[in-house]
């Protein structure tokens, strides 16, 4: 077999698991998987499996996350982890998370059949929660193993109203030991995650794979604007107080101010007029504000813009704003080591070497309280459409980020 | 009695009759009267009281209009027609239509106190439907007596199941019996509608009355816009289709395009994204359109424009928009004539002369059918709040506005 046949081969390997995997949903016609349901208990056991036969050592911890072990060279050696989640929302694509396990597990499996070992360990990690969607709460997996779990979380319910304690409790897994499924620092070198874009990128620009510089942070509002309803007929362009207009010119301004700058995006994702009539001025309007940066500074600087000229536009047009801020995230920025080492893996396969943020949250951004993180990219097709079934990528793709994920590894020296 | 005490006692006749009118609803605590319910009943028997008080004979159509006639010098003369409709919105204002019923009302008694006849009968007509409600029909009263009454609309039924025929019938009116409704042409010398404003312009210009030039013609879209949704933090501006971006540029395009002309008003007045969340870049928009302008020219034009503004921006934007005009009425002008009049009543109580179209639809319009049609606003106040509890008008108005109206009648030459 050439290396080139080798390449295409682990490319629908990945694929097939993918498909297998997708078997396990909770919803017929469709894929879902939530947290600790039959499906989630099904995908377990079958990535537990595919873990052992490539030769990995397999344990759960109290969250419920699969976690295989491929020992180095001399046993107990510290250990390089990577992984993402096999949880998924609901009428998910197949690659969302799902990839970061399996993708790994293709490369252990092939390392297996070479007798290949390396100077330290490598741990796999299937988180078991990441999405939120059962109990409203993410990344538990992820949290778990960092240190930085909320049990106040515990006691939510989902919708049939049982709480996440009891149904832990009812699959076999201990709330009260959580604080053991914290990985020691000391045996932990880094995290790599290998993930779908979820965006147009990589897809646009005619690239298979990218380097994550940070998983950028977030704000966000909720905002009413008051004005004046009045007769749509009757009321003079000159004396009115449009509540709708007044939320068209803030979400263009919006638009417009985060287009101003690199790895900014801002979002007016909900917008409606409470009760809107044809023949109604709109007194009313609602919508939210969604603002993400690679860099703090150039978050909170678009923030800063967006909140004055917010005021600007309500005071130019005679209507009054509620504002309320629901979410403030700082980014979490990749190990420039760590981004190094996928650099050169990536030249090394004479691929251009693309750096981009990551706009949407991963495991990696948990895992930054443990460890030094980093992300692998992988491009999704369809114009980067995901958290849907039209979520797709190519076998080519898979092959090429498990070669770069391959020569990571097989590169890897740990510290910076 | 001096003029002047004469003219406040008149206003607080009118205010007194409007309360004394709306004690008629059907909902408690609100004022909600529509067609052919018992409290739409106690409103017309009260009108016909007053109306036989005030030296009229009166009389029901087969639409229920409630029609008082006081007869000129000689019996049988053709009639100066005036009135406006009874029926109301739900949780409506007092004076909306039932103002313009009263006013002349009180007028008459006047004239009867003091035994004055003219050359002419005048006839109050109550319309008994115009706002629509109860059978998504609007302006029946004085559609059946312009004779364009659409026999269609009678197989329309209420929320309860009930058509407008079974209800007519049930009250004791003959829906076969409309045709004789229509008011034959040679009887009738032009209509004159007395209603309050429903908008802000003469409270904004501090004047009591004001000359309706037309009612504005008007033209409504709805419009769905669809752009391509995506992940709020990984697609970066560049490469977004938001679909509710672009119907925020679509409306401030038609907010600036409506306030560079006299007489034009253009409205968004529904405008939501279906399924919006904070996270999900908006795929697809809904909003309606509503352009009204007193000449149909000004109207077509800023349509004309909003149409090739609207394909710009989707084309620009890569969205694409379903347009689907919903509504297209001419302006009906008022009689150059009978402006002249109100006019001249005016100016001979040395109050300012203001001409403004009339945005919202009135009886008039249907009127304009049968006769020329003239329309004098009164100011309200609140803003100009209509339509609602909040709808006021004061006494000094209603006085001023009885004035006008008796000068004008006083001086009445029928023809041009």
């Amino acid at each position: 077999m050439s290396a080139e046949q080798a390449t295409a081969e682990i490319g629908d390997i990945i694929m097939t698991m993918a498909d297998e995997l997708a078997v396990h949903s909770e919803a017929a016609g469709m894929l879902t998987r939530t947290y600790l349901t039959e499906a989630h208990h099904g995908a377990a056991a079958l990535l537990t499996q595919w873990m052992k036969d490539a030769g990995m050592t397999v344990r759960r911890d109290a969250a419920g996350n699969v976690i295989g072990r491929y020992e180095g060279a001399a046993p107990d050696a510290p250990a390089l982890l990577t992984g993402s989640h096999f949880d998924t929302v609901r009428n998910a694509g197949k690659y969302d998370g799902n990839l970061g396990v399996i993708l790994p597990i293709a490369c252990i499996a092939r390392w297996h059949r070479q007798g290949k070992r390396f100077p330290f360990a490598i741990e796999v990690i299937g988180f078991a929660e990441e999405e939120g969607v059962r109990f409203k709460a993410t990344l538990l997996g992820s949290r778990a193993i960092a240190g930085t779990f909320d049990v106040a979380v515990l006691e939510r319910a989902d919708d049939s109203g049982a709480t996440m304690r009891a149904v832990m409790a009812a699959a076999g897994f201990d709330a009260q030991a959580l604080p053991q499924a914290t990985h020691p620092r000391d045996a932990v070198l880094g995290f790599v995650e290998v993930h779908i874009e979820q965006g147009p990128v990589l897809l646009d620009e005619g690239l298979p794979v990218g380097i994550v510089t940070a998983i950028s942070g977030a704000t966000r509002f909720m905002v009413e604007v008051t004005g004046l309803a009045g007769h749509a007929g009757t009321v003079p362009m000159g004396l009115r107080r449009d509540a709708a207009m007044a939320a068209a010119e803030i979400g263009l301004f919006i638009e417009r101010r985060c287009s101003a700058a690199k790895g900014l995006v801002g979002t007016v994702g909900m917008l409606q007029v409470p009760n809107g009539a044809t023949n109604v001025v709109p007194g009313r309007a609602q919508f939210s504000i969604d603002i993400r940066a690679e860099e703090d500074a150039v978050r909170e600087a678009a923030v800063r813009d967006v909140l004055a000229e917010m005021e600007a536009i309500a005071k130019r047009r005679n209507v009054t704003l509620t504002i309320n801020r629901t979410h403030d995230a700082a980014s979490v920025p990749c190990a420039p080591w760590l981004q190094q080492g996928l650099e050169a893996a990536i030249s090394s396969l004479n691929l251009p070497v693309r750096h981009l943020p990551s706009g949407a949250g991963h495991d990696a951004m948990a895992l930054a309280a443990l460890t030094d993180v980093a992300m692998l990219f992988v491009r999704c097709g369809n114009g980067g459409i995901s958290h849907h079934p039209d979520e797709i990528m190519t076998s080519e793709d898979a092959a090429v980020a498990a070669d770069v994920f391959s020569r990571f590894v097989e590169r890897f020296a740990p510290g910076r």
